[in-house]
């Protein structure tokens, strides 16, 4: 099962591929997706552009050119290239040969968060973009943080597919307690979707975790956890705490301490990562200081996990031939890398050359 | 010949794996042999296990987990593993799947040493671990050491099969003299072993190294260097400084300045090795200051020795058409390599499966 | 075109080794040409010798060892080996046998240049020796420089190949224009020769470099480089800046300001390269101060290409199957590589074993 979607990527989708506010400046961003080398940057006409960050003369990095308006100039030997890919210019040289070009990629800024498409342009849908309303709604603040990981994506969203990891790994930051690991949920649920699953998990008077105290109380809660979990790695989570036996359960949420959290696995090469995240309270609890200060939590829960991530790469190349075993709470992880092998063998059939059509032998 | 004995490692036989002093306070050691990840711990019972490192189920270390007991618990999904390997509790799972398991070894503590058997355990036999009666002797004392090493264990054990070397490496470290590259050895004896060789050598009136006149004094010395080398990578040396003319050679070794030096080649890749090492005086002349600083004129002569031979190894991975000329000091050497590669054979020719037998055709 | 080139080496030329002043207190000067370890040095008698950087024992490095007159002692077992590469002691073993060497390497000293032939020492023509005449006359002076490159050689002489990558490389270094790329050359010609090219370029009338206005003034001037460029990467350049309007097209350069630099690009592997470089001024300007200071300049401007270079050797690994584009410059760089390419050919040509004769069937 591992092998398939850790050695092939899935292409034709929409993969988180930097925060806006990484191209402010007009910063020449240089930054591989999916084994493939791309400049992003957002043009001076305000257009944000993705092209293949390789000149395709002597394969001189552009990132390391010059914006001109919403051009490209490679600085080795000075060929410039439009929004389109097209090269418009070889000093020295009057013709330019019509398919003198670098590949463009379908991008789309949408709010804070950049998307690219790395398979077929005419695939590329913008309404495919998932849907974090929470992103575009002001009354929603958070940090934009990125991490470089040493680990194929997939080992980090399997993490992400069983949140009773954070009873063990997170005890004292962001879980609370290990007890988390073996209480059963009330109430909670599992849903199967085509493209991941959605889990809601509900634990009834608990003690607050410490980065919940620090903007409540320390009396206990009724908590809840809402996953989803998309392909090709986006994960969003609301996690609540209510003050407990108020009923929360059945849709009384007053007075609750509610975060949503979004993280965005997008493969560098087959054993790196680009690693997104966003947690945001509500407008009330988000004072700036509050806002660090969760900042500071989630970050040294992301260390934990990390440490063990990347290990798992180093441990699973080292021995090819070993086998993993799963347990009943693979389940989550277990459905989303079996969607995701659907789409990427569905992906491959139809890029694969057609059967020629039998003649019929009459 | 090398070619062999450096790819393929002999599995049944007992590796040093630590020194004792390093499972102190329970620590949990993860190192690994043969390019197999072990995790070796005391546990609370006093018992020595030796384990997989690696978790079951997603491949964690179980290095970074907690002890419990004698038992490990994974901090990634908590799963927990008793001395056996068995998983006795999966959080979260009330049904364990019988074979739910991770490899254990069989290990045994043997005073300062921690040895290790990474083949068939059903053939490790506590025999025949090799017996170092001066490491089970308080009258011989020393600081067990260990270095880690870039290169084929083998390189090593050459190293030390030729203890000539130390007059061009170790001129004026623990040789003192490169004269005794050119002296015939008189009365000394070279043995061959089915697994490895002796080697006695003695070299009358001579002046001593600058190690022996830190405990000694700088009169002529009759001197003798008896040399045992084991497969898989086992070096015991008896070294020792008789005043001169007295008959050492002859028994009466009264007042003659003795060490016993052992040092263990234990893989950890084909291209990096554990080196274990122990150089112990007796006790009369083994106060601390002089156990120090022979320990140190000791580590001084092994970075001789290991800058050269990671050279080698880099020198060989550059050009494996490179072809090593024997010269006639490579007699151990050549027959401890040429033991080993026989032992190593065996062991896969046993491992390979049997043919069927022959059907009598009528 | 690229492939045979960047991955096999032409081996019957003399390649730049060393400067004479990195054998000076008789350094062991170890170094590694075309995937071979080479030990270089100056012997007690003057004469310049090199041979394999190994030990036909056991591999250890003649570069560690020990020169004795115009031998080298390996430093691990005491072999020793004269100027021929000939092994002429083995402590303890009286008889040599008469193989027991190590390769040596056809060499020259030409004054502050050390050439080797890494090829078939008997095809070494000390008459092939690029002849670069400034290197010999004392009123030209500069300072020897050397970096290490990561990246193939040839990616370092296409660079040299198409001198208008200054405008955008060195745009305020050592081009002082951007307009340089555009401008056509006026009186400017290309030579194909058999073993690489010449190209001589005018600009007239204008703005001079930074650097030249250092051992000048800031007049307009007209300008000229001058390149040869040869096999195996031996790139030699005069370039000069005359008073504006005098005629130095003409022959007049006088109070012109005049450089001589040279440039050579020795494969250490097929990954990294030896660079080799001198920038000469004439006697006049070339006062210490200045000498230092030009040197600089070249630095900066030697550093604005490592960077280039050494990311597209990284793009260029990433995908082997990026094709290149060539554009009407590259006419020097595609001549060289295919000059190149021809000479390889040939040399593994020469070498294949012949077929038989054909037996003349009666």
């Amino acid at each position: 099962m591992q092998t398939d979607t850790s050695e092939v990527f899935l292409k034709n989708c929409w993969y988180m591929a930097a925060w806006a506010h990484e191209l402010v400046d007009h910063k020449l961003l240089g930054r591989t997706y999916l084994n493939e080398p791309v400049l992003i940057f957002r043009g001076q006409s305000g257009q944000v552009v993705a092209m293949e960050d390789r000149c395709c003369h002597r394969g001189a990095a552009l990132s390391h050119g010059r914006m001109e308006g919403d051009c490209i100039r490679c600085m080795y030997h000075g060929l410039k290239f439009d929004p389109t890919g097209k090269c418009v210019e070889i000093p020295g040289q009057e013709r330019i040969p019509p398919d003198m070009a670098v590949k463009t990629y379908p991008v789309v800024a949408d709010g804070a968060m950049i998307w690219i498409w790395m398979g077929d342009p005419s695939l590329a849908d913008r309404s495919k973009i998932p849907q974090l309303w929470y992103m575009h709604d002001p009354k929603w603040r958070g940090i934009p943080g990125y991490l470089h990981y040493d680990a194929n994506y997939l080992l980090i969203a399997d993490n992400l597919c069983d949140i009773t990891h954070m009873a063990w790994v997170h005890t004292n930051t962001l879980c609370g307690s290990e007890a988390y690991a073996f209480e059963s949920s009330e109430g909670g649920s599992f849903e199967r979707l085509d493209n991941g699953f959605r889990h809601t998990r509900w634990d009834m008077n608990r003690k607050p975790p410490p980065f919940v105290i620090k903007v409540s109380n320390d009396k206990p809660v009724d908590r809840w956890n809402a996953v989803e979990m998309l392909v090709p790695g986006i994960f969003s989570m609301e996690s609540g705490f209510a003050p407990q036996g108020q009923g929360a359960e059945k849709g009384n949420k007053e007075g609750a301490v509610v975060f949503q959290d979004c993280q965005f696995m997008t493969p560098e090469t087959h054993r790196t990562t680009h690693f997104f995240f966003d947690y945001l309270g509500s407008h009330d609890s988000a004072n700036n200081d509050v806002t660090l200060s969760l900042y500071n939590s989630l970050m040294e829960g992301f260390d934990e996990d990390k440490g063990i991530i990347e290990h798992q790469q180093v441990v699973l190349d080292a021995d090819p031939n070993f086998k993993l075993r799963a347990i009943a709470r693979d389940k989550g992880l277990a459905h989303f890398r079996w969607v995701l092998e659907q789409r990427i063998k569905e992906e491959q059939a139809a890029a694969a050359p057609r059967p020629r059509a039998a003649v019929a032998a009459v």
